[in-house]
């Protein structure tokens, strides 16, 4: 390309508590090669924003506006849960991108978001073979579900690891204390679908000397055998705390909750596994319970976040744009662990190939042969990945986090219906 | 008291993040005063240490670690959930309860909990005039509820609204950031079986853009009001958060969600509104929701706490000493504030009597006219309360939290069958 191009950067998926640091990552290092990028444009609402010309100039933002973003969770720009057809399926959507494209010198395409979104960046970056449009994809990982493969870990997690972590610990102090005479079992759902890593992070306080039961998606889910664990646990110590992913479902495949309603990729909306099984001990044990399901609030509680995950998802977005300045397409910049102790990485380089629609599932080892809690391995593995903490800026007791401008591009297209 | 008489401290009712930081204050305050106090003795398990001889030697414990429960969430020693029946009714608790004090020459009573608790150290109180024995009872006030009367607050409480404010600001940013093609309300369910102050915390963040409609168990659910709310709130914004008090019911007083059982007080256990209230907005507006229950995680939440809080409650453990060691018993310390900007209180004195079975509910000039809502007398009630952050230390990732030796003073009774 010998013109300079403008950045399209977007964000998809659920959101997180570290995607905005990618994006401060993103846009810095564009500004700070302004003679090989010009402007970053964002999706308004993700690829949608691409398809329905909906940019945001993010040059209207001061420097002091872009560097808050690394402290404020949430998706900046706006997300969307939408995922591209196939160029054979839908056409027109590619078309389009490429009109938009064309209209705003758009060469390099960023995309933040996990596995489904992984796939729609490697479509775009199908396009200059297939479509002869010159563009430069690049995936940025993130996902709270740690579930892209070739990568040690995706931004996100981190940060909703070492809250699981903190609050399972908090919660089980509190049952500790009460179980006595009241509540002897606490139950705590946590997101993962598929993966169990965020339920994993719950096992990090069995070190703590808390009594802990984890069930994993991974797992097929045994209720004689999980009661008969529980009541074990509740006899020798007095009280339990037990952490349940979404995703536990039964050999059958039902899920242990399921709300009946399905989002844009057709999955499940799940939750409310928590208080399933919290009545299930109830009813089998007769132990007074409670439960919580932390929801949104694990994945946007940037008041608690890893420090290493802020700086590994900041620098992966800075490493996206470096990839694109060097000329690279089809590519996701990736964590790769060199050791554990000291904790050690460096930022690589995954084929989008390789990434998209590839599924990452806890390891066998890194679950125990009950599959009711975590090994050494898996504690090795996550605890460098909830060191340190990078708190916000408060004012008047609450989190300063930032609300930008987001001031759109004027629009050159006709509309186009979604 | 010519004879140094040794103290009895024992925490009750649900815990809290700051509860153990005025055990703290109890505890490091008899210390400094060992002319006056001997030992500090706590119950194991509240009340029911006293009644079955289960007595923990504090000063087993080192300064370091008594320094250490500041910043532990949780009741260190044990909490209860055991109402001690009128003197009429049981005398024969009462009975053994001045055996015990006797055999370990215990002439102060320290109890910290919420409005149930001050009714039984107000009993405690009346056991010098009614049955003959030198004992003087202070409440130390403690209830994430607020619901204590006189108090202008109750220690945990400031924490707990801290807690729900922020995780009320960051989810709603999550929940903006997908609405344009999924979640568009987000419902969190927060404790507050009678009295909406913790719900209250959530309107906080209105101040920060995020469109939020609150339901206090003050006022009746009227389903068709509130959707007409959300609908228009999400039309207006796109998105909207419910901040649902689990207290919340009908008009019959029916609780939103019951789980059919009751506790040792015989309260109806409690939670599921949150489901309940998503559930409502699906079938009516057809919205994609999220929903939460905080439960124990934010009355646990040491992580997050309000420096006002921790600092509060560690003033009145201390106070509450100052008071027996002037020669009080039947009292309260209180917090009263003389002024919200700058934010002043002074610590005061209350009359158990005063206190015990007294609920304190939000004032109807607190919450909006519509009933969805805090007034900005309710917010400059709020604010400073949440001030300031108390950050334990952390290791591995995790919050130091100390855990006692609790060593067991020797027994010198037979045993008490509760």
């Amino acid at each position: 390309m010998a013109k300079k191009m403008n950045a399209f950067y977007a964000q998809s998926g659920g959101v997180t508590a570290v995607i905005n640091a990618s994006a401060c990552g993103v846009i810095e290092t564009a500004r700070r090669h302004k003679d090989k990028i010009g402007k970053v444009y964002a999706g308004r609402n993700g690829i949608i924003g691409a398809l329905t010309e909906e940019l945001i100039d993010t040059t209207k933002e001061t420097d002091a506006a872009i560097a808050a973003l690394r402290s404020t969770p949430s998706g900046a720009f706006g997300s969307c849960r939408f995922k591209l057809k196939s160029l054979e399926a839908n056409k027109r959507e590619y078309t389009r991108l490429i009109e938009v494209f064309k209209a705003h010198n758009i060469g390099y395409f960023f995309y933040n978001g996990g596995g489904d979104s992984a796939d729609t960046c490697f479509k775009i970056s199908q396009l200059s073979e297939q479509m002869g449009y010159p563009i430069q994809a690049i995936h940025v990982p993130k996902t709270v579900d740690n579930d892209l493969p070739i990568t040690d870990c995706c931004p996100g997690f981190g940060s909703v690891a070492k809250y699981i972590a903190v609050s399972t610990l908090e919660a089980s102090y509190d049952v500790r204390s009460m179980a006595k005479t009241s509540t002897k079992v606490f139950v705590l759902e946590v997101m993962g679908r598929h993966a169990g890593w965020i339920a994993a992070a719950g096992g990090l306080v069995e070190d703590h000397g808390i009594p802990v039961v984890i069930l994993f998606p991974e797992i097929e889910f045994d209720q004689k055998k999980f009661l008969a664990r529980v009541n074990k646990l509740v006899k020798e110590h007095g009280y339990c705390t037990v952490v349940v992913s979404e995703g536990c479902h039964y050999p059958d495949g039902t899920f242990l909750a399921e709300q009946g309603t399905r989002d844009a990729f057709g999955h499940a909306q799940l939750g409310g596994a928590a208080p399933v099984v919290a009545n299930m001990i109830k009813d089998a044990l007769g132990h007074k319970f409670h439960w919580a399901v932390a929801d949104y609030l694990q994945r946007a509680a940037r008041h608690i976040a890893s420090k290493t995950d802020v700086k590994q998802a900041y620098e992966l977005g800075k490493k996206a744009v470096e990839l694109a300045i060097a000329g690279h397409n089809s590519v996701m910049p990736t964590v790769d662990r060199i050791s554990d102790v000291p904790y050690k990485y460096k930022i690589g380089m995954a084929d989008l190939k390789d990434v998209a629609n590839v599924e990452k599932f806890m390891p066998r080892d890194f679950i125990t042969r009950d599959g009711f809690g975590i090994t050494p391995k898996c504690k090795r593995y996550l605890t460098p990945l909830i060191q340190g903490e990078d708190y916000p800026k408060y004012q008047d007791g609450l989190p300063v986090y930032v609300t930008l401008k987001n001031v759109a591009v004027a629009k050159k297209l006709p509309t186009f219906k979604l």
